[in-house]
């Protein structure tokens, strides 16, 4: 089955898909229409959810709260940037940076002092590099090889950690059997002091782990959050989620398995 | 007292600084400066924290992590976006919006369909437009009017419910008389089922709201997260605020009064 992800050729996404799915892949310029193409039930896709240094990652969680898509499977990949320029350090007018990228290299850009202008992806930074002489950009290295950029310094990351979570989606869950973790947002509609502590006394009282829990906005005015929930497979889970039903609305999100993935080098 | 904020000129945060503090305002390019700037103790700042639509402001949370700086007052300002362009809009080449507003007003640029380039700021948007006959750009009104942009289409936001919230942060902390609301950061450190279910016992126990929590990237590794609390002044909160210190590291981020700011039209 075609996997659907973020282009252009050389994002992280990209890299992943390659090497989890081999070639049938298509690449499309947003994660809005990945995940527009993937509730149509056409094709899988693949698409980050957070980062170790800059947290979650907006227009996939809005895609999973609007969208009828599920999480099927989920992989880790350290992420690694690097710096390219075709021209000396000093004679750098301008150093194009994906936003995330740039929060996450933020200690070597603040360093060198030139003005950063945003971009839509690591591979778009490196196609706006090849327009002017006088740019550098933050590109992975895939990028940096389809587009053969010189790369001027290695491992320009704050954190030597910087790890991305990537998913899977899929516009039907997959079974429970082998999963290893579920995900769901719950929407609690209303307001009063106890209630987020009342929703997570399902897990505790059964000793489940959660092992994420972002608030975002509900979208219906300020001061009114919907909540992703992640939780590992431990016995009770479904009655847990039962009580949960019971307790406000809960928009199944998907259980999965894991996989993990080397930094490419 | 001089007041830091966000330039250049026609910023969402410099319109609410002028309107909430006269003329002694100075503007910084990034809401990391303007933090850095604060913890010197040398002027106070106002940032923006969250949008209802759009959710924190990761820059302005990494900031409250990292520095010691505190929250002393707080204000709401609905956000009403508006589309600038000097040719028709069948002639457009690129659109220029900020990634928060592309996320705020992405039902209109979608139907538009023009290539968006993402810039720093909305008052960077409207100086990108300037720059070429074939751009168009999303500005508030004021960038719109300092910079004399023809406003082709006005309230492009998706939602008429758009707020913003903004903090104004200080070097120390403000007395906790006549204040509504305190924000906390709690660093749980560890990880165990239950964990937070007990933390947020301690306000659940004594009847006091929680109106926010957001979790975030503890940057100690994936998985590792911090949670932003903002809680209600109600009684008992001496008491819980120290119950939690005995079970977590705790940050002060200050207790403040709130301001409402009707929209500028």
């Amino acid at each position: 089955m075609t996997v659907l992800t973020l282009g252009p050729a050389g994002t992280f996404s990209h890299e992943l898909a390659l090497r989890l799915y081999g070639d049938d892949i298509e690449l499309l310029p947003t994660i809005g229409k990945i995940i527009g193409a993937v509730a149509s039930g056409e094709s899988d896709g693949l698409v980050p959810i957070e980062n170790s240094e800059a947290g979650g990652v907006g227009s996939t969680l809005r895609g999973l709260q609007d969208a009828n898509v599920f999480i099927v499977e989920e992989a880790y990949m350290p992420i690694r940037h690097h710096f390219a320029a075709r021209c000396d350090p000093g004679d750098l007018a301008v150093i194009y940076a994906h936003p995330q990228t740039h929060e996450q290299c933020s200690g070597f850009l603040d360093r060198l002092g030139v003005g950063i202008v945003h971009t839509s992806s690591n591979a778009a930074s490196a196609l706006a590099m090849l327009e002017r002489e006088d740019a550098g950009a933050v590109v992975s290295l895939s990028a940096a090889e389809i587009y053969r950029l010189p790369v001027l310094r290695r491992d320009v990351q704050n954190s030597s950690e910087n790890v991305t979570r990537f998913v899977r989606i899929s516009a039907t869950p997959r079974d429970d059997a082998g999963c290893t973790r579920c995900s769901i947002l719950v929407d609690p509609a209303a307001n009063r002091a106890g209630l987020l502590h009342d929703l997570l006394g399902v897990f505790a009282s059964r000793s489940i782990n959660l092992t994420r829990i972002e608030s975002r906005p509900s979208r219906r005015g300020m001061g009114q959050y919907v909540f992703f929930i992640d939780f590992d497979l431990a016995p009770g889970w479904e009655e847990a989620r039962e009580d949960l039903r019971r307790m406000t609305v809960v928009k199944e999100l998907g259980c999965y398995t894991r996989r993990e993935v080397p930094a490419w080098t």
